[in-house]
């Protein structure tokens, strides 16, 4: 469950983003992410735990500055012990916006998993901080995550891993390099597992922008695929072993570009935008 | 137009297979195509024309008679001339069933286009001659047919090239080898130019068997892939270009395994079975 936020005060935004999002020529995605956090008095924190580059942080930093932010830190946390430490706690008490990085989900929720760190990002969330997450940090910030699984858009049993994720929220499943690593088939299954949530894939270079009352805005120059499961009449996931495809009755599917919005409480679209 | 049917008499089953069907171990796609022409009375007509091979045709003689026809003939159309081969057109008015073999769908219709075989297998179909197509055969069979296109589940503007096909029927758009070549983006592209019909994307091994009322039976080891496109309130196609995604709102899609009907006049499932 999502941390409880307090009465009054507004969730911050929840923004899984695709990975590869463009840091330069037409930084929309990250832009967008600045002006939720204050621009130019913006307090970025980064986490690059799922990095294995030295570097990523600090690459980050000097975007983030790059697009007018004053303040923007990167936690070098790369094992549990870090975790512990006071001086990393303390950006949390002035961070306005906390950005995850791309790598390796495994090494989020290994390291940050029941740490400090993850119930400050949770609880500076539920008190308004927005918190973005690229690619393997996309795929960390829902409560459930998906791992790995194989390419192709037919669901099948024995398709997908799944892990326990951040859990910032539980309406959303998110995958990402969605269109560009062909993973609808890996999403459908991990949503045929339990199909209460709305499945969420995300092409690189586009952000899904989840605002506090359930609605998704689009941003960015990829595509976003929303899998509606509401309306599931039948699913063969119980009878299903090794490679079978999944039957799946009522599955309801929207293609939405840039401006696009999504309300996952009434599973409609609520804005279409046709422009990129 | 499909070709009219006469007062009291059904027009024939209408049989797209999606390619690699079994014929031999369980080759319950031709056996249930066989029992619908007549079993061991039926009279099966064999068109090898989208093949470049020379034995496709006897080869399908032999994969017939071994599942007990004591009729099936392949008539060996490999240029516009040989379809005025009279002893070839004769084997029609005693058909039962007419089997169109896989290879590429460009040589059928460039080939049998506006020809009397064309209007041959069309006439006969309208009076309950049943009529299957494999692979680049199952391309073919209806009035709007798939040539080729790009892999991928998301759709993009330039991704399909489409042809006038034969034109058995208006109600279904078909593509085969459906998740083994990973084509759901390439239908669903075809669907947006004009969704006025029902997307079928038949797996290998796998038969779509659509009834004179409009509802179609899955048989074999496959999946079908139907997208249902009656609900789409929104579509960016004709804003798009190039490589662009196509935004569609309200995509409805099953996926149905043997033994499940899904009637195209009221774009429902009308029976599920979730075991192969």
């Amino acid at each position: 469950m999502p941390a409880p936020t307090v009465s009054g005060i507004k969730r911050g935004y929840i923004i899984p983003i695709g990975g590869r999002e463009d840091k330069l020529v037409s930084p929309k995605v990250l832009q967008r992410f600045v002006e939720l956090a204050g621009d130019k008095d913006a307090y970025i924190v980064i986490i690059p735990t799922a990095s294995k580059l030295s570097d990523t942080g600090s690459e980050y930093v000097k975007v983030f500055k790059s697009l007018g932010v004053k303040n923007a830190v990167s936690l070098e946390i790369q094992a549990r012990a870090d975790t512990d430490n006071e001086d990393y706690l303390k950006h949390f008490e002035k961070a306005t916006g906390i950005f995850m990085t791309g790598g390796n989900q495994l090494l989020l929720s290994t390291v940050l998993g029941g740490t400090k760190v993850a119930r400050m990002i949770r609880r500076c969330n539920a008190k308004g901080v927005h918190v973005a997450g690229t690619s393997a940090g996309a795929a960390f910030i829902s409560e459930h995550m998906i791992v790995g699984g194989a390419t192709g858009f037919m669901p099948r049993y024995n398709m997908v891993n799944m892990a326990p994720g951040l859990g910032l929220t539980n309406k959303i499943l998110v995958d990402q390099h969605f269109s560009q690593r062909d993973r609808l088939g890996r999403l459908l299954t991990a949503l045929s597992y339990n199909p209460f949530v709305t499945g969420v894939g995300i092409d690189e270079d586009t952000g899904a922008f989840l605002a506090d009352d359930g609605v998704i805005e689009v941003v960015g120059s990829g595509a976003l695929t929303i899998i509606d499961m509401s309306h599931i009449e039948h699913s063969s996931m119980p009878h299903a072993r090794d490679d079978d495809p999944i039957s799946l009755v009522g599955i309801r599917m929207h293609l939405l570009l840039e401006g696009s919005k999504y309300d996952t409480n009434a599973h409609e679209v609520e804005v279409v935008s046709s422009t990129l």
